[in-house]
């Protein structure tokens, strides 16, 4: 297989507005996995012109091309006519899908309708690749020697066709040919003090792809290699393992590990149970740990504290320290931390206080000063953040640095 | 002006899944309320071929071409080099903008270099858009005939730009074309039935454009006029409202609002407090109405309790109803906005029990089920849903009932 592929995004709402466009990032993320190079993506509204377009000249450049949405049963989703164009075959009633969603209908009570049925319409002759998500199957052709791939819109139906049929398949067709690749993610050091530390370490990178990514307390390093160059990659992990050591939270060579799910690895691995409390993140790190599939083993809860009287009601934090040294403090965030330990019965509590802005500055206190704290058996921890930026973004590396500095705690390393 | 436009995303990054591409979103957004259409967004990698290659199509199709991306000092930057071939320029430098960059510079203790003044260089003769976010600026040239707008790919810089310069550009460009905009946020009816009622009330859309944009829990209806057709526009939209009344949480000629923006508006109109209780949302409606700057003068806080013992200890939920009605319960859901309510001295509250899976279903409570309340000084009101999904999209729906549900109390509909 010739290692590119190109994307047509189809759908008028991707392109005035209504709907952010997250194909690119989804199918990207995962050729880059394959050693396959995504150079493309050609994003077109509803319509045959244009998709037919975009479409022929995505088949004339690349030997594998993914078209993603128009696959559902209104008159503005022409997908399949245009392929079926393109192949010179005709459009049939897939039965096994037509039966699996008349099933689903069934399930809820409703009626089979003609509209309905035409989630199952697919091209003749395609493979056709089960929807457990949804109701219009995907597809995947071969036109002249070249191989398109056919995928609903919705992003979680997406996932799941890809999840069940597209990633084997190509991994199949690479077979032997896919490339290694480690990534690395690290919090609490920045994007280019990581390159300059690497490169004062001796790290060149040669023979290797190598790939940097700056979010705000998330900075990831990338490296591919070819399948017979393990050992050039293995020497560069172990650098970068041993320089940086305690700041990377996720080293993978599988699908990237969100600091939430590492934290909650780390609770679940040692029967540890968890607590928040926030101000400034007014519940985010509680929504970021309550994400994870089967956390609720080891979330007590949590307590978003906006208003003094419930940082002294709920987390019993000293109505004098709160006067004295004001609700952005290194001593409330440890007493909010302590008392949520203390309220969940949990045996380790994080806490934020801070100001998120744009409004709530004073003097010696400026918009994105943050304390955030950890408590546990052994004491209480402190660190002072200086986070820049908008309100939503003060709340997210906020919110990043607190989960960090809880992963430190646990790994023994704060 | 021809009204259509195309846009030309450049930068590896957004094709190897390492950043998401958010300017066809943000520039198809605005272009849509100027009435131009955004018809094509082609994304290519650094490099100058396909850079070369997609923006010279796009101008065979398009009177106004965006280019995003690779504006900035290193090697991989060649946006400039590729329009100044294509137009047959040279590249100069900016004096204005040098100078801009060396005070920025100067202030933070920097000595100025070669790499760092590439910054300034642009195609000669283009009209330079300055950069208040940053130090690449934005260009404006004319090839043949056609426009071609620069903008860097930081979004935030992008955006200060447009907002400073091509937005301006355009409206003065558009002069006495520009069209009517209408938009309607719903919640609690889904995107068929809203069109099947619309039509069953007489509404056809003649010499509108009418689009369309479900999510769960927020179904966007769009109306477009052209200008001298308010009363065709006014018309429309009084059906709309006449038919739906208080399922729609916005309606707006402007930026879109947020269900927590309008909760937070109807809290501080009517000088009310609020508090939440969250189980299966885990923090989620919290970190969304304290997303609203200002949100500290209406939100006293709340508890995510995921585990039992929080919501008895934290909450006052009977323990008995919990043993009897188990977590997920209408009763449950009741005690926990009236405990939050209590426990934070807040005016109203609200709360959520649910199972957001993938795991957690028993016999008769399936994934996806949710009880909703919402508590005030007139007594408790609850709402079981039956949501679907994977467990944040589960979870996202809930949010948005559970908000949608305290906008309606506190506008006397529920």
């Amino acid at each position: 297989m010739n290692r590119c592929a190109e994307l047509v995004s189809t759908g008028s709402e991707l392109l005035d507005g209504r709907r952010l466009n997250t194909h690119a990032q989804l199918i990207g993320t995962e050729l880059a996995r394959l050693g396959i190079r995504l150079t493309r993506d050609t994003t077109v509204p509803d319509g045959m012109d244009a998709m037919r377009d975009a479409i022929r000249s995505a088949l004339s450049r690349a030997p594998l091309v993914f078209v993603t949405g128009g696959l559902g049963p209104t008159t503005d989703d022409v997908t399949r006519e245009v392929i079926a164009e393109l192949a010179g075959r005709r459009i049939v009633m897939d039965d096994a899908t037509l039966r699996q969603n008349n099933a689903w209908l069934r399930q809820r009570n409703r009626q089979p309708n003609e509209s309905f049925d035409r989630h199952a319409l697919v091209v003749e002759g395609a493979a056709v690749l089960s929807n457990s998500a949804g109701l219009s199957p995907g597809e995947r052709i071969d036109i002249d020697g070249r191989t398109v791939i056919l995928l609903p819109g919705p992003p979680h139906e997406l996932r799941a066709i890809w999840t069940e049929h597209v990633g084997p398949w190509l991994r199949t067709a690479c077979a032997g040919e896919l490339p290694l690749c480690r990534s690395f993610r690290f919090c609490g050091v920045g994007e280019s003090d990581i390159a300059l530390r690497l490169e004062r370490a001796g790290f060149s990178g040669d023979g290797l792809e190598v790939a940097y990514c700056a979010r705000p307390g998330n900075v990831e390093v990338r490296l591919l290699a070819p399948a017979q160059d393990r050992t050039r990659l293995d020497a560069a992990a172990d650098l970068i393992r041993g320089e940086f050591a305690g700041d990377i939270f996720s080293e993978t060579d599988g699908p990237e590990l969100l600091l939430e799910e590492v934290v909650g690895g780390l609770l679940r691995g040692r029967r540890l149970t968890v607590a928040t409390a926030e101000s400034c993140t007014g519940g985010l790190i509680s929504h970021r740990l309550t994400n994870v599939p089967g956390s609720s083993d080891y979330v007590r809860g949590g307590v978003a504290a906006y208003a003094n009287e419930a940082k002294i009601a709920l987390l019993g934090v000293d109505g004098e320290t709160l006067a004295r040294e004001g609700a952005v403090s290194e001593a409330v965030a440890r007493q909010m931390a302590e008392g949520a330990r203390r309220a969940f019965g949990a045996d380790v509590a994080v806490s934020t206080t801070g100001i998120a802005g744009p409004g709530g500055a004073t003097p010696g206190k400026p918009v994105g000063l943050v304390f955030i704290a950890v408590a546990d058996a052994a004491g209480t921890i402190c660190r002072e953040l200086r986070a820049s930026g908008g309100r939503e973004y003060i709340k997210n590396w906020t919110s990043q640095v607190a989960l960090d500095l809880l992963r430190r705690r646990l790994t023994g390393l704060a």
